[in-house]
C-alpha cells in the first residue's frame, strides 16, 4: 500500500502518518518526490488493515500497489532516484552518467595505485576493486580483505575517487560499509536474502548485480529486500545472464535497461566486462549500454592484465578506458545524458 | 583450403587455378579482395589432395582454413563484404548503414503503400514486408503470397525502395528471387539446409536470421551453406535468442555483432523488433545495435499497429521511425559509419 | 470448434455433418473415439460461423476448443492415439512400448544389415537409419539418399523391422513416404511449416522431433500443422533442448512426457541418444524415459561406433541395446506398459 | 595433489604424512577407502612444493589431480561415499535409497506432526521441513525459525525420522547444526561461499542443491568448498535448472545424475517437487529419477496443500507419497538398489 501525501503536506503531517502506520504494526517508508511525498507501507501480514489512513491530515489518497515489488516500483515513486555523493560531483541516476572502473581484485598497494591513477586521469568518478572475492574454487585467490579496503581508502584520499567494492557476508559487509562508499552485492549473492537485509540496515548506496538467471521481477525483489529495511539508495547492475551462447562468457541482456526504467525509479548500470568476459568486446558493449539508456558503467581495468590474479582476459588496458570515456561522452547527448568527469576533492571526503 | 593469389595475378591465371581445382573434383570460389584474390576450395571429400596447386602461375600460397566455416571466415577474405544495389545508393556492409523497415505482413495494397510512403520519407533504403509468413499456428494468417510480392514490386517502382522479403520453401524462394531484391531466410529456417542450398544457387543477396538457439558457429555454417553453392552475398541478422528472461519476447544478444565481425567478413544487421517483441524497447535497442557496431537494422513499422494482422505490439509508429533514423544518424560517426538516405531511382533498375 | 457426435451416430450422420462443415468453407476432421466420434473444425477465418450445426442429426454438442492446438488436444480426442502397423505386432502409443533403433546414417549395405540384424535380435520393432542427413556443415557427409532408402526397404523384408527415416524437404519427403514406414521430421525442421504441411498430405505416421528451443505449445502446434492437413498419425519425440548445461550435448527434458500426455492424445517418444550426446548416459536416460511414462524410445546403435560417419560418440554398442531392452522390459509393468518384441513378418506387408 | 598410501599403511604412517603436509603450509585430507587411504592435499598456493613426500614411509605414489575439484573427484576417492546415521537404518549413498519427505515450511506443530506421521508411515527415512525460508519477497512468510527446529526435533523423537532443513546464513546454520541431522544449502545459496565454508566446519552431513544455472563443475566446486574445510559428508541434489521451457517451473536435468556419478564419489539426490513445480508431474519424475540412478529423492508432502503457506501446488498428497514409495521400491532392483524403510528408533537418536 502507498499513501500519497498532498503537495504541500508539512513534515509534521508526514511524520504523523508514519507514526500511525507503525502503530498498525506495519512499516512506513517515506519517499520524498519533487512534487510530493509518498509513504510506502510494508509488512509481512498480507494486505494490511489500512485503518482510517485516508482521513489523516495531509493525505491525498491511499492506493494499492499491485506489483510484487512496492518500494522499488514507479507506482510508489515516479521520479528517477538519484544518488549523490557529498563533496563530489559524482552521482548515480539522473542526467549524469556514472563510470566505475578498476581492477577485478586489489593485488597490492602498487597495483591499486597504478590503476587508480589511470582511472582518475580518465575522468571516471568511481574506483572499484575486489577486497573479498567470490571465487568458484576454494583454492583460488580469495582477496586481500581488510588490507585492500585500507588501500582503497587511501586511493579515495589521493585521487578523490569514490570506492565501490563487494561484500560477501555479514563480516565483510560491515567492513565494506566502514571503509568504502558503495556496497556491491555480487550476482551469486543476488538472492542471499540475509545479506540483502543486512545491507538494508546500512545507510549508504548498494549496487545489486543481476543473478545469472534472474528474471526482472526477481531482480527488483532483491532491491525490495534492501529497501524494505529502510535503505532506499539501491542501484541495479546488469552483468550478463547465462545462456547456451558460447561466444561470450555470459549473454549481456541490454533490454533489461529500458525494462527496469519503465517499472522502477532505481538507477541501472551495466557491467560489460563480466557481461562479455572478453576484452575485445567490452568497448562495443559499453557503447551499446550507454546508447540503450544505462545510467552508467562498471568496467574492469588493469595496467598489466596478463598478470592479473583474476579476470585478466576481460580487463581493459588503461588506454582503452580513455576510448571508452570519449565514446561515452559522444553518445551521452543523444540519450539526454552528460558525462561529468570526477574531480579531486578539496576537502575531506567522508566524515 | 585457400589459394591466395599474388597481388598482380591476371584474370587468366585466376581462371586457370579455378579450372585446376574443379578438375580435382573440388569446387573453386574466387573471392576478389582489394589487394589480391583468394580462391576458396570446398568439397565433401575431407581434406583435399591439393595436387601441385602451389606451383601454378600467379599463386602466392596455399593455406588450410582451420575453422569449420571457410568461405565465411576472415581467414578467407580479409576485407568486409559490401553488397551494393545497382542504380541506388543503398548498400549493406561497409561504411554506410542499411535501414530496412516495413510491416510484418503485407495486408493490402493500401496498407503497404501507406507504410512504404512513411518508410521512404524516413530515409530508409529498404522496404520489408511479409508475403509468406511462417506462423506458429496453421490457422493464423499465412500471408498474401504472390500478390504481396507484386505490391512490393510496385512499391519499389514508386518509392525507389529495395525490397526484402522472406522465403519459406523452394516455391516461395523462386518467387521471392523473381520479384524482390533480397531473400530473407527466417530464424526458424536457419538450419533448413535444403532451403539454404537453394538460396545459394541464386545470384542475389540473402539475409539469414539467427535461429532462436543458434551458436555463433552454427550461424556462420548456415552462411557457409549458401556460399558453398556460389552465392557470396550473404548478410547475417541477430534477432534475439530464446532464454529464461521474460521481460522481452526474445533476448537480444548484441555481443554477437563484434563476435561476427571478428571472425567473418560478412555484414551483420540487428532486428530489434523481433529481438524485444515490445514496441517500447525497440528504439533503445536500435540505438544500442548501432553503437555496438551493427551494419544496419531491420525494424517493423505499421501505421495502425493495433490493427496489424501480425506482430502489431512490436511495430513502431511511423513517427518513431523518424526518431530511429535521427538517432542512428547521430550515433553513426561515433562508430565510423554514416547514414546515407535512400533516394528515389531515376530509372528502373531491375527488369 | 469441435462437434461431438452422439454415441450411436451413424456413419451417414457423421458424413452429413462433415459435408455441412465443408460447405461453410471450413475443414472437417472426423476423429473416431471408443465411445463416439468427434469432428474437429479448422479453418483460417478466425472463429467460424457455426451455422446451425447443433441442430443436425446425430450431433450431441458443439464446443469451442480454447487452446491454440485443436486436433492435437485431449479436448478434441480423449483416448490416446495408437498407431498400428498392419501385418506386425508393432504399434506406437497405447500399452505397448515402441523401440526404434539403428545407426545415425546408413553408410553401406553391409553396415546397415550388420546393425539391423542386431536390432532385430534385440526385439526392437523399428529400424532407424539416416538417408538424408541435416548436417551443420555443407562439407560433411550428407547421407546416401535414395540408395539408403532401398537398403532399408530390403532390411524391412529381411528382418520384418518397420523403417523410420528423416525427410528434409519436399523431394526427400516424397521418397521417404514411398520407401519407408514412418516419416521423421528432425528438430531443426520442427518449424519448417511447409514441410509439415507436405507431411500432412501423406497418409502415414509422422514423428516430429522437438526443436532445440521449442515450448510445449510450439511442439503441439507443429503436430497441429500436420493434422490440419488430414494426417492424424502424429508421434512426438523429445530429444533434448539447448541450455547452458555442458555435461551433455543437449538437456533432456523428460518432464515434457507427462506434460504432453496431460494435454494431448498423441504418443510421445524419447531419444536419449541425441538427448545426451554421450553413450555412457544413454542407458540411464533410456530407463528414466520409460519410467517417466514415454511411449517408447529412439536410440542410435552402431556395431563400430568409432568408425561411424556421424554421431559415433552417442551410439550404443549392440550389447548395450540388449541391456536397454531388458531394462525397459523390467520397468514397463511399473508404468502399466508392456514390451512386445517385434516379430518377423510372415508375408510382405507393404508393396 | 593426492598421496595414495600403500594398502597396508599403518595409522601412524598416515598420520606422519598428514603432519608433513601441514608442515608444508598445506592442508591434509585423509580419505579412507576400502583398499587403502588416499590423502588429498589442498591449499591456496597454486601448485604446491611437494617436498619429498614420495619418500615417506607407507606412501605408494603422489599424483596430481587435474580437475578443478579435487576432494570431490573420483580420482581422489574411488568408492562411493556412503553417509550413515547412527542408531538408524537410514543412509545416503550406496545401495540403499534415501527418501526425504515433508512440507515446504513448518507452519505449526499440528501441521508438522500430521505430515510427519504420514511420512513415517510411508517408510521414508527422513523428514524435511523449512524453518528458515529463502523467499523471493521480503513480505512473504519467512519461516518459524528456531520454533520450527524444536518441533522437528520432537518429530525425530516421536517418529524416528532424521531431520533435514535449510540454513540461510551463519546464524541459522549454527541453529540447524544444533537441532537437525542434515544441513541443507539451497539453490540460491549454492555459491554463497561464505556459507559453504561455515558448513564445512561442521561435522555433519550437508546437502547442496544445484543452483538454477550451475554447471556440473560449479556444482562440484561448491561441494569442494565444504570438503576443503574438512567436512566430507556432502550430498548433491538436482532440483531443476532455469530454461526457456514453461511447462514446468524449472527444467529437471536428470542427466546430471550419471554425470556426477562418473566423476565424483558423492551421492546425488533429486528433488522432483522443485524440479517440476507441479504436483501432477512429481510422481513421473520421481520414477524417472530413481531409474536414472539417483541415490534418493527429496519431495514435498502436505496433508492440505491448498492451505500451505508456500509451495502448495507442488506438494504431494500423503497418499501420493505411498504410491511414490511403492514405485520406487519396484524400480530399485532394476538399478541394483533397494529401499529399506525407516524404522522407529528404540533408543535416543542423537546425543
Amino acid at each position: 500500500m502507498l499513501v500519497v501525501m498532498k503537495a504541500h503536506a508539512s513534515p509534521e503531517e508526514i511524520q504523523a502518518v508514519c507514526d500511525y502506520i507503525e502503530k498498525l504494526g506495519l512499516r512506513a517508508h517515506p519517499l520524498p518526490g519533487a512534487q510530493r511525498t509518498a509513504i510506502g507501507i510494508t509488512g509481512n501480514k498480507g494486505e494490511a488493515n489500512r485503518g482510517n489512513l485516508e482521513e489523516l491530515s495531509g493525505v491525498a489518497e491511499v492506493i494499492r500497489v499491485s506489483k510484487a515489488y512496492k518500494l522499488a516500483s514507479r507506482d510508489c515513486k515516479e521520479e528517477d532516484t538519484i544518488i549523490r555523493f557529498d563533496g563530489t560531483n559524482a552521482s548515480i541516476g539522473g542526467r549524469d552518467l556514472a563510470i566505475i572502473a578498476g581492477p577485478c581484485s586489489i593485488e597490492s598497494r602498487e597495483q591499486a595505485f597504478a590503476i587508480a591513477e589511470k582511472v582518475a586521469a580518465s575522468g571516471a568518478q568511481f574506483f572499484r576493486g575486489g577486497a573479498f572475492k567470490p571465487r568458484t574454487s576454494p583454492y583460488a585467490f580469495q582477496g586481500m580483505g581488510l588490507e585492500a579496503l585500507k588501500i582503497m581508502a587511501d586511493i579515495r584520499k589521493e585521487f578523490g575517487l569514490r570506492i565501490v567494492t563487494e561484500a560477501l557476508d555479514n563480516e565483510s559487509l560491515d567492513l565494506v560499509a566502514e571503509w568504502a562508499d558503495v556496497i556491491q552485492i555480487g550476482a551469486r549473492n543476488m538472492q542471499n536474502f540475509s545479506l540483502l537485509k543486512r545491507a538494508g540496515k546500512k545507510r549508504m548506496p548498494v549496487i545489486i548485480k543481476r543473478g545469472l538467471s534472474a528474471t526482472l521481477e526477481e531482480f527488483l525483489m532483491s532491491a525490495e529486500y534492501v529497501m524494505s529495511e529502510g535503505n532506499y539508495e539501491v542501484i541495479l547492475c546488469e552483468r550478463g545472464v547465462r545462456t547456451f551462447a558460447d561466444h561470450t562468457r555470459n549473454t549481456l541482456d541490454l533490454s533489461i535497461v529500458p525494462a527496469v526504467q519503465q517499472v522502477s525509479h532505481l538507477p541501472i548500470l551495466v557491467d560489460p566486462s563480466h557481461g562479455t568476459g572478453k576484452r575485445d568486446k567490452v568497448l562495443s558493449m559499453a557503447r551499446a549500454s550507454i546508447a540503450a539508456g544505462a545510467d552508467g558503467l562498471i568496467v574492469e581495468v588493469h595496467h598489466q592484465p596478463d598478470q592479473a590474479l583474476s579476470d585478466g582476459p576481460q580487463s581493459l588496458y588503461p588506454e582503452q578506458l580513455i576510448t571508452l570515456m570519449s565514446e561515452t561522452e559522444a553518445i551521452a547527448p543523444i540519450v539526454n545524458r552528460s558525462l561529468v568527469h570526477g574531480i579531486k576533492l578539496t576537502a575531506t571526503t567522508r566524515s
